[in-house]
């Protein structure tokens, strides 16, 4: 393929999922990567195509999202933000556009994803963080969430956590971090894995929240997992609390590591 | 007044300003006032009047607004809750409703009022920020923003940086603190003081923007102050950037002690 010739350029991109079909392109056109494609193709004055490092679902946000293009273009960064802001939605934002290596695929070259999944505890709603949590008004146990979370570290086949439509080949994944922590009403469960199937985080929530509800045990996982069967496991999580938060290149840092340099990054303090 | 001699709640409330008229009740019936005596006197199955700790602008958000009402139906605080959720739109949400002494006033109980102006710099978007910060393509220099900052602490008579319209008696208030901070391209401009005027501080970022873009020397703020006259200030800044955080009261927090209070409380990270 000449087109492989090209330079290639990483784009790190934030979203808001309420606004998309989810990642990857639809026929509808509503898909980021196709608001992405279509703003790059015009920006660019030729076709692009993108590759994603994240099948993002309908409804899941994206603090980071990483998409290669080619172009033969002249690489000028400032103006290329500036032209793609303008040509995209509100609703989707490009932190940096950088060269990169031929070698580089956005997710051959991922050591890791992390995605966070935020819970909102209780019968108060506030409004500056609903839009990006579940709420569950009945008492959860926090406590047995976090231990029925350990057991999904390692390599598992998560057939029973995939939703039945899926098309990947294989079902074998490996998480290699849970970390479930809570302040105040606001619990975040953070999962870093090699990749992920299709509703697995999602699904991997729904079934903890059993738990914390006192519905399943908490060491009931291992047979939800071996049992190889969707139905073993509990609903699907709604996407709205769901964000992918990191791609990991060339390190795979701890989520301890991770939220101290996304905290220095930057930190929104909301009340309470 | 025999409503007086009722028991007294203060209720702690969130809104995105977006979605209101502002905080002050309106005919139209879209302020946060209107919303809140129409869930609470449908709730309680009579008329009920608060009073509002800040007069919130068109647009502007609030961490925490503390607002009064008077009732003699028994207190529930999980009921009061539950209802007022589903009679409030989603964009406003009640934190806590508690009993207070028939001598606490939502205002003059108050012992400072401290607001959060937020920036974005630079020609990146981040969808995640956008709703709630005023984005400056052009260079700022934020070290002369904080430099000329620091003439607004003090008592002074703020007749420049006040709205035209504004029904004010007096035009004196007293700043206690400004902090600028700096964290990648967010620029949080933090005021505490004992009172705002109408567009006061929204003005006064206007102001301060001015002299971060060089059209203002950072010097000439006491000239400002001294002509009282809105011509002598800069423009209104955006209310989008501006969030009431918190209404003090039987204490006066320094901004730094109640920053390190917010984010133990929590802390939403967001990338990059």
């Amino acid at each position: 393929m000449i087109a492989s010739d090209l330079p290639a350029y990483r784009l790190d991109l934030q979203y808001l999922g309420t606004s998309f079909l989810g990642w990857q392109s639809q026929p509808q056109g509503t898909a980021v990567q196709d608001h992405l494609e279509k703003a790059l193709s015009t920006m660019l004055r030729h076709p692009v195509r993108v590759t994603g490092a994240a099948r993002t679902d309908t409804g899941v946000h994206a603090e980071q999202q990483v998409a290669v293009f080619r172009t033969a273009v002249a690489y000028d960064e400032r103006k290329w933000l500036k032209s793609l802001q303008g040509l995209l939605p509100p609703s989707v934002g490009v932190a940096s556009i950088r060269t990169v290596g031929s070698d580089f695929h956005p997710i051959l070259s991922a050591q890791a994803k992390v995605y966070r999944y935020r819970l909102w505890l209780g019968v108060t709603r506030n409004p500056l963080i609903a839009p990006f949590a579940w709420q569950i008004v009945s008492d959860l146990d926090v406590t047995a969430v976090a231990e029925a979370a350990r057991d999904f570290v390692g390599l598992h086949d998560f057939t029973s956590f995939c939703a039945i439509d899926s098309t990947a080949k294989t079902r074998q994944r490996e998480i290699y971090e849970v970390v479930v922590e809570q302040q105040g009403p606001l619990v975040d469960i953070w999962v870093s894995g090699s990749g992920f199937l299709k509703q697995m985080v999602r699904t991997m929530v729904g079934t903890l929240v059993d738990v914390g509800l006192g519905k399943r045990d908490a060491k009931s996982l291992p047979a939800v997992l071996a049992a190889k069967d969707r139905q073993a496991a509990g609903m699907t999580a709604p996407a709205l609390g769901l964000s992918l938060v990191q791609i990991c290149y060339g390190e795979r840092p701890t989520v301890a590591e991770l939220r101290t340099r996304l905290s220095a990054g930057f930190c929104v303090k909301l009340w309470p």
